[in-house]
């Protein structure tokens, strides 16, 4: 089975630094896929698409450097297996707000008896070879979205769920959980304070931490902070900074 | 119908600005038809999509503020017309060689007497009004690629070609008919030259001139040159350029 | 942020009236969206498509007169709050059994601290503009329907929840519910009373109510008796109807 | 191999009614295909699809009582091949306006030697039935359509042409190569001339003729004319204007 | 309505054979459906894809000699709904490990006062026929899927929920469920036993039991055990095995 | 570049054995990819699918071991260009009947000076790698298909066009060309002395020869007979022979 590509980067004690696509083209997820990222994290929340695209969009990554990762939409015990069947090997799972969901979320990504991932790994094992099945529960990794009050609440009993690979920070949706604007202020007040908190309880629970960044700036301090896994940005947000530089460039440069 | 807004620009003395899509997202094809552009032409020629997906890709854009066009793949009379019913505002046709070559895609491009386009408006209408028939002749244009060495040749009578709006420049193409490499050098040597006789051979016509462009420096230089239709860069292009910075920012930021 | 089209008509004193669309075409969408509609619904529950398509559908109707909205497939947090990101300026909910459903409806489609609606507007924020985020929660609307026989034993209190728009009634399951055959009989016995026991409790709670119907003289009547939103019928009635009539006219007109 | 559903209507000695298909959506397909036609054109000229969408919508109508037929973009050899390969039981063909062009819209739909169709009817055979290939080239119709100032003047050349069902009007490309505008006047002045004698020159040749209508009146009186194929209308007609009606009825029924 | 396929075959005292879908290419649901099914099974746990596909693969199906049937994802109540509107005549759910479950199931697929499904028969009666509403609860069948631990303790319980047309087997999943690897060995050991048992409980129960293979002698030997329901293998493994032979046979042949 | 899978075989002295898709799904293009191919054709002549769907089918097959090819609809310039663009490695090309068709298939295939090529070459230099321009004239081949009578006389001068890479059979016309059915005879009469006869060009010119297959015996028939690019068969043909064997194991074994 091919490699978690994070772990490597992991054991190299470097972080991983991952894609993240909302657009349902295949030539753009092969454009970010060849862009230098580790990984890309298909993103089935926020994204207009649902399994559908996703699937198809792991199959033009999986042609790519990157490693095909999938954000579920919600805590969807037959949605989560089938991105894995369709190739994902890493889940990001929002709105992870127990230990009992955490503990679900693992489950839903190991087959019995260490989880109750259905059989049927489609495309996993094209793409992952023969012994897929015999290293799935192995290479596939977990993470559990922090990113609400209760989920702030019950952090350290998350962290503490066994065969979580780690805990993954959504900013826009912890700020609104902690009564700031959406746009997040990563260097100041109960922002900092819980990106702090979150690392912390990571690290006492010998888990990874990641987080979603909205500015290069945010994505080199979480990098310094210590976080795992940064994800700097997303496809529409580079799409339309650089489109409007260029726009610039053309009307005045 | 709703007026041509690169005309607008023209009629103010200004350059147009488009931008170009080549991913077959609806998603973003809305994000670059907000990023400031003037008009966004969606490529048939070496985009990884036909007509199918590019009338997706003008719906979206036509709740935008950018203009929907399309780059045909070709000149073929079928693929222009439905082009045209779907809402695009303006075609730019790859590899005129011949004055007869622009005058047929001037002919597909408008209705008898003046050309020989089919009627059947579909989403034209919808998108453009219950005055689309009367006024589609004068309000959507017809750009001719300038782009082989039969091309260069035929310039002045591709120029002269009543009805044409403007010739439109694709410089890689042109540098390797050149026998250069397709990076386009645009300051020196005979690709130099060649945009030079293009921009002169179009105003003296009383058309319009149009380049694509693969920098940020080469897109102001073609304003301040005069070319009036300006094409900074692509989706593709942007989005990689941007991501790779980002990456960047994540790992030595 | 583009205001609600349905409050412009409800605060002039008049019904608004809706399309419904169960066709995945983007071209039938447009079609629909210009029809004379105050708004179009997409409908995930009955229509053959899931939300990829629904996007798409709204991308199309967001060049139209008509404001977008999705009937969402069931009271399924994520999916709902993914119509959202796609440009619905409404939701109607399916099955609403009880106040608790209804508050998590209601939930679902607004930000903290007045619900969980997770932060990640995608297109949202492009067909509605910057101030999207802050106007969001007060514009956008969802409505319970109202059609099962426990929904009808909780209906007071449903319309007692607060940030509800209204309730919506779907006449054939609620004759279903009845006991009575699926092709409505407004005019007469449990369903007519039912209409006007929902009515009534809209109007108490200050709640609007709206109603699909299969026939224009059921439309021309619920408007009439008071309701809010008029959905007079849907896209594949209104084709195969006008379809029959034309074959009728062609074989003996 | 199923039988060609217009021809038997002719042998009965009444006219054809077919349906017209703009709308990318099977759902579309299978509704037109229930409303009593007795086949339905997939549209791939005005139509906003090409061969993908189209064979899904011929795919949808194999379960309908309507026989599939496809309108070509154009006269392309290796369009007309795939779409009868996709299941096409007759191609009308847009823009005929020579014998020669009549010619290979024939040798395009029929196997050698009667024609230069390639072997490979994927689910035509499986529709069809074994005996596809035996009876193919007596089955599959080609419709030419009449609809030019040339092809008005070749006329007689084109309904000699061996092998070809019948020529099909376009009224409104017509009117417009007439020097009318294109909403068609059928019942009089110089449309109305053409009609009658497009109509004696197909009876001369032992041709059949058909007609697009865009009005149930001129439905009507084509049928009282003598022509064979009648399409009384189009989806997006159909939708739209039964649309408007039940809006009216919502709004003041 | 259209019969239910198996139903025949039981009445007929022969067990009926199924065909299992997991590409996405209606072409292909074509060509198994013309392959001797009396069924095939469209797969939306393991398939890559989700209701948008499936039903236009039920369409493709539905112009063939199988009956279109649908695996669910899950026990989705919304999305269970979906695939009947969308023509199903038949869904078998996943990791039904409760009767509680199982009587979900039964109430999804039928409508009131026997089930809670939701009135909207979209293309079941374009499919069905007119009689659709009437006979749909009679006709259309749901099938507990056996693929648990819990699922196997509460197999009594589970047959003997009213309604349910039959148990059917995951062998995949019952094998690692039993602490076997997933590969089925259905001659030996613990999963013959519980093979033996499940068809000693539905008949018990006067219901019938199906089961999914993996192999050509599995598929014999089930039949021959008394499986009612026989899907022999899928798609994906039939393609592959076929193509390993004719790769051999131009290799070495 | 990645390098041509074929050359590899043909530098080695062996046949080399192509797949063949004409399903729409990219896993079944990924499970035939895996199956021990060398490389695999995707069909836009006889498959229901044009450009976008093909370029989809060569993104999943990137990501196996077998090389993505594509047979084009047709001498069509700006399709061939498209299809290269999107990353096929190989062009098959129908009906060339002359040795200037073929010149034309080379030209649209190689970059200038040496074709006539478009530069833009999009996913093909992501799936190539950044040297993909230098080498794409080298390691890209065409292949002409001889398959009527006029090409079968034009055999010696097609096979003599400079940077053609070998002639490839298509024996169902080809036998149709000849007089006989379409399922090959391939051991006999005509179409046997036909095969020889290409064979015995294309190696006089220096020539690869390839043929299409439709059983077992002709595949290792034509490798024994020299034939350096084999087909065995094709995706439609390996799924319903091999289901039709399963069922039969199902019903009889």
């Amino acid at each position: 089975m091919r490699p978690n590509r994070l772990r490597e980067r992991f054991d190299a004690g470097q972080a991983a630094v991952a894609g993240w696509l909302s657009f349902d083209s295949q030539y753009a997820a092969e454009t970010l896929g060849h862009a230098g990222f580790d990984a890309v994290v298909v993103d089935l929340q926020h994204g207009p698409f649902h399994v559908d695209a996703a699937i198809g969009l792991m199959q033009a990554l999986s042609a790519t450097p990157a490693m095909p990762m999938a954000r579920s939409p919600s805590l969807d015990f037959a949605t989560i297996n089938k991105l894995l069947d369709g190739g994902a090997w890493g889940i990001i799972c929002p709105m992870i707000d127990t230990a009992g969901q955490a503990r679900e979320l693992v489950s839903a990504c190991r087959y019995p008896p260490m989880g109750m991932r259905s059989f049927g790994p489609a495309r996993g094992v094209l793409y992952g070879g023969p012994d897929y099945f015999d290293k799935a529960n192995d290479t596939i990794e977990a993470w559990a979205m922090i990113e609400t009050a209760e989920g702030l609440r019950n952090l350290e009993s998350i962290c503490a769920v066994d065969g979580l690979a780690g805990v993954f920070v959504g900013p826009g949706d912890l700020s609104l959980a902690l009564g700031l604007p959406p746009t997040p202020r990563w260097r100041e007040g109960p922002l900092a304070e819980a990106l702090d908190r979150i690392l912390q309880a990571a690290r006492a629970a010998g888990k990874r931490a990641g987080i979603f960044c909205t500015a290069k700036e945010m994505a080199g301090d979480m990098r310094r902070a210590g976080f795992d896994l940064i994800v700097p940005g997303y496809d529409s947000l580079y799409l339309s900074s650089a489109a409007r530089e260029w726009v610039a460039a053309a009307r005045e440069g």
